[in-house]
């Protein structure tokens, strides 16, 4: 009844997972989130008050189709800061989440039949922004010993006259992985244009590097926003970061489609990058306690790690001595020991087995869940 | 270098006439805009204060993909209280504007070559959501005797067995004509699905009816929002009304492209519906007293407007007496009166010749805006 396209975008099986979570707590049952990918934290008050501040100010109208000057100015001043990358203000087109800039930049990139290369596993809505563009996702396999990233010599192998982009994603979701920067660079020299989805930058941790791909190449369209570093998920604000020759003709798509983003919005984008250091770095250390005591805990329950996921939120943890099925392992956790888990599979078929931990909770929570695991991993065995 | 679908995306003529404008008054010129389709005024307080209050309570994380509980029950209030419509908040899908909201909309219903009628003219970003998805915009003519409504018969007649959609819009842009029921229902009746564009309900003058597509079909989609009634354009609220077969399938699509609108400003969406009448009311008549003010000063200035603009902020005026070009013309009074003013054909070409005067603008400077044309026109005669 809709159409064609429509049929290539598939729903999340974390979001089954929470729907079925949400029966049991209305049911009374006391269920340990960590299947979502939101931080825990409210937005840190000089976000909030910037906010506020904008809206008594009056701003309520139209910004610029591609982003307040100051906002895109900014941001650009921080890639500059923080990456040392050389990018104009011009470059940077703001939007309402990451999320829908990916929507419009897979739109405008592909044709029919175009290809994009991306990591298998990776995030599940990468290959529905793909199909829904009537592109075709070509995955390539990775594997656990090397924490899931791309072999560069494995996509080279898939590289085809169809390819359009190659899709990286570091820090990553699912596994936390943070790209070694050789094998960036690799990727960065293959050929075709790099998309790198850079929205958990900010949240490395134990000194991992964290390099923007437009320190690589130019050939790059980098994805990111405030969501996650700064705990802004409500906010809805993400950009891109395009090559000066895609500027105009995605300039009249934002005009036709978006019109603009939410004033007040960027003007708390604009706090954040000159005011949320300090908070940036609290959570950041809160995150990295909670990793470090998961990467201690659920060794000890009998799932293994063999690359330290130094990144995002998360952790892909081989469950497969307790059963094939991810899916099934995940509802059985969810009935029996009341946690919320994101099943591998919803990520790729490499990572069916595995399950996906999202440390976006407190420390006395993940503690209490891995209570309830080890009993049920007890009974299991 | 992008891809296909984005050439058939062209960029508004009125944003050619706003740059030149602003270079303008960079050069330090005074000039009138009366090209833009937002509304003049703040966003009420009561919304504004909904807003803040929602940010204080640290609503900044993600709602439900298909938008807050709390507004969507508000939504479906609104319409069985205001049009005495029946819908369930479950067919209310809440996105950050109108547009984001068409774009999915046209993406998820038109397969490739797939049909859309559209009135010539029309809104000039329909026929771009139209192609961007692949489909074909169908053009009815239509006349300005009629105030360029749809003809029924002249529909019917470009129904083919590829129609997946009749786009109407009342109160209409560029016209500011409110279609008569009749109309209405008989383009209810012919088969295809409406899509009716109500974002300017609430804006209508001297008793004109304002009828809820859905008072006449349930085979339809309103694309509703709360940008120009409520004036909160920069706020990015808006949304569908879909029949109940569309939700799951759109809920996959919201959840990978948009993921939630932003928690605050739904807030703000309630408390729009449930405090702001008497400011909605207070706004409408301003604009009242404008539009009553145009409709007697443009005449006497020799532009001619057979049927009564009744809705919205807009009037399409016959100057064809002034050149064959709206395009030229436009820049011309630009360059000579310094008043930015929209040319016909940015809407189709049965408006070529025209030209739309928005009077989201203050009286006064309406009236200096009339004085100035009025000694443009003398010049030119």
């Amino acid at each position: 009844m809709l159409a064609q396209r429509t049929q290539g975008v598939r729903p999340f099986l974390a979001m089954e997972i929470l729907e079925r979570a949400q029966q049991m707590e209305h049911a009374g049952a006391d269920i340990i989130h960590l299947e979502l990918g939101e931080p825990d934290f409210a937005t840190p008050a000089c976000i909030t008050e910037a906010g506020k501040a904008a809206l008594d100010e009056g701003l309520t109208h139209y910004t610029h189709s591609l982003g307040d000057a100051s906002l895109r100015t900014e941001i650009a001043a921080y890639y500059r800061r923080r990456y040392r990358v050389d990018i104009e203000a011009g470059q940077v087109l703001v939007f309402p989440g990451s999320s829908p800039a990916m929507m419009l930049l897979f739109t405008a990139l592909l044709n029919a039949g175009d290809e994009v290369i991306l990591s298998n596993p990776c995030y599940a809505c990468y290959p529905n922004f793909v199909r829904y563009a009537g592109g075709i996702p070509v995955e390539v396999p990775t594997c656990e010993e090397e924490g899931f990233q791309y072999r560069p010599e494995d996509v080279a192998a898939r590289i085809s006259p169809r390819t359009r982009a190659i899709l990286i994603n570091s820090p990553c979701n699912p596994t936390g992985i943070v790209m070694e920067p050789e094998r960036m660079r690799r990727l960065a020299e293959s050929g075709p244009l790099i998309v790198s989805d850079e929205i958990y930058h900010g949240l490395t941790y134990g000194g991992a590097p964290e390099h923007c791909i437009l320190k690589y190449t130019d050939n790059a369209v980098v994805i990111g926003g405030f969501s996650k570093a700064w705990a802004m998920t409500g906010w809805r604000l993400g950009y891109l970061i395009v090559p000066r020759t895609f500027v105009r003709p995605m300039q009249a798509l934002m005009q036709n489609f978006f019109i603009s983003a939410n004033p007040a919005v960027q003007r708390a984008g604009v706090a954040a990058l000159r005011l949320a250091d300090a908070d940036v770095s609290r959570m950041r250390g809160i995150y990295d306690e909670r990793r470090r005591y998961l990467l201690r805990a659920l060794p000890e329950l009998g799932f293994s790690i063999p690359v330290e996921p130094r990144g995002a939120f998360y952790m892909l943890i081989n469950a497969r001595h307790l059963g094939a099925s991810s899916l099934e392992l995940a509802f059985d956790i969810l009935e029996k020991a009341h946690i919320g888990i994101t099943p591998g599979i919803d990520f790729g078929t490499q990572s069916e087995g595995f399950l996906r931990i999202s440390y976006a909770n407190s420390l006395e929570n993940l503690q209490e869940a891995m209570r309830r695991l080890h009993a049920y991993v007890l009974k299991k065995s």
